[in-house]
């Protein structure tokens, strides 16, 4: 065979604080194999979490070589999404308090082991572009996407193309103020999306209420009466249960989230909004009071341009996206 | 002179509840003519409007070829900023509540009249292009515009394109919720930025603090007690002379602005911010907060990228972006 005949591919790793996620794609997005995740192990340090990273990805590259008889050569390169802010020109994540890294050269790290073109972005940003390009914003022209875990992060994604700004900090939707006097977040800033809508904030927004309404909910039960126990999914279980408490919790979350959405259809007029990450697990209990909250907001002709819909590639966005990140820096295009 | 040796122009005209303005531009934007600005009237109605549009273009354009020596051949075309939401690519003004007007097809009346290719696009659009292509945004390449008037008006410029959106409603700005349970929005939200920061919202709050606070302010005598008389500009002139009431809220102002340009901030991750419109006319009075507040708000790496600056032409801004938008959308790019 010819290294014409033999199909291509590109790594994609997504650094998250708990889990490294790893596989290999086609160019054109329609195959992907030996999708692998390790536990982080942030305490090694920035360069013994390369070390994991390294490994991960050389792991991923052998088995496909075995899987599928194509060589070495035949990877084109590795896309990696890590938590920001970071210089995606100079390859550094500046800072990344989940990891403890404050400039480390992430990219020029992997490269050097992997010997294969790296490029690096945004975790959240390459979370969008997986959803855009194999998942459910695919077709989008003018996508915003929300990843909704331990905090929000967001992504925007404008005429086809990832958009970072003027200094790759675009697309933190997560800190955009909805009430300006409002909660304390831990940007420093006040009133966030995140301080509200997060898996944590809905925990503590749980605990908050609790305090006053134990009688009338399961979820004491459910954590055997340790509140610190409670997490957003505890809420969800609870709330497709019919706990009145818990419902309550997913419908004012649903109301935070649809004012900092409408605020996004209003600025950004998407054709698709991609909401991500483990609160989709509450379901329709989240996006029905979402979209009318939505629609209660923003105008009518950007209400009716979008579509709201919930991630279709848990787990895998990330790195999916990474390699989309690596088409469009290194090869020109998705 | 054969054509390719005369000058070519562009005319741009932009429609305000108020005033219409209009002016004849060079190609490269190094020369702008003849600008006039006439009574809008808007209770001539659509077709009425349409009309004095027309005389008033036919004004600039006959002055312009007696100045210069042009032929009416060497008029490329016009240019209208209208008040939205609009349809561009159907030409049509769909909803203008100040105007009246409901699906008026502009763009086709002002073209069938003076047999010129013309372009429509949103006058707050035009107004951020304007400043960006000649004002106080030149050089930028992701730039947010703020027109701060009776209402707050926006645009997008997203790498030195003009950004519409799915269906030309991006850039809404003053829409976007700063307080999710705050002041009700003439567009039936609530705690929309434009509830609290345009013209007639200082005017309102000026009011609403004077209730109680009249002894220690000089605008109940600027106005000789008619509070319904109370502009933006009565609070901005009462601040320049100390006035502690006035200066209050013009920092309450800066405040609300400070929240909603730090969400565009971290949304954007702009490199140019340009406010227009008369509340630039409270100077560093309003600039100096909202620059502390948009510090306080936005993340550092987001801050670092950006200039918050006045805008540098008033009265015209729209009218040039209306040039602008129709290099845009006619010349292929400004």
């Amino acid at each position: 065979m010819t290294s014409h005949e033999r199909e291509q591919f590109i790594i994609g790793v997504d650094l998250g604080g708990t889990n490294i996620v790893a596989g290999a794609m086609t160019l054109d997005g329609s195959r992907t194999l030996n999708v692998r995740s390790i536990p982080t192990n942030a305490a090694l340090g920035d360069e013994g979490v390369a070390d994991r990273m390294v490994t991960l990805v050389e792991g991923v590259i052998l088995d496909t070589m075995r899987e599928t008889g194509i060589f070495r050569s035949d990877f084109v390169g590795v896309g990696v999404g890590a938590p920001g802010p970071l210089d995606r020109e100079r390859g550094i994540v500046l800072v990344a308090p989940n990891l403890g890294w404050l400039n480390f050269p992430l990219r020029d790290r992997i490269h050097d082991r992997l010997s294969l073109p790296t490029t690096l972005d945004n975790d959240a940003n390459c979370a969008t572009f997986g959803e855009w390009w194999q998942g459910a914003a695919r077709g989008g022209r003018n996508v915003v996407g929300l990843t909704i875990g331990t905090g929000i992060g967001g992504g925007l994604i404008l005429g086809g193309a990832l958009y970072h700004g003027a200094s790759d900090m675009a697309g933190e939707v997560g800190h955009t103020t909805i009430d300006l006097n409002g909660r304390h977040c831990k940007c420093g800033n006040y009133g966030c999306l995140e301080a509200y809508a997060s898996a944590s904030a809905i925990a503590t927004r749980a605990r908050e209420v609790l305090v006053r309404e134990e009688g009338e909910s399961a979820i004491p039960g459910m954590v055997n009466g340790r509140y610190e126990e409670i997490t957003a999914q505890t809420v969800y279980d609870a709330a497709k249960s019919g706990d009145p408490v818990a419902s309550e919790i997913v419908r004012d979350t649903a109301r935070y989230l649809g004012a900092g959405v409408a605020n996004l259809l209003n600025i950004f007029n998407p054709d698709t909004v991609v909401v991500a990450g483990g609160v989709t697990a509450a379901g329709d209990a989240l996006f029905v009071p979402l979209r009318a909250e939505v629609r209660r907001r923003a105008f009518s002709p950007a209400v009716r341009a979008v579509n709201i819909v919930p991630g279709s590639l848990p787990g895998t966005a990330g790195m999916v996206g990474a390699v989309a990140s690596f088409k469009q820096q290194y090869m020109g295009g998705v």
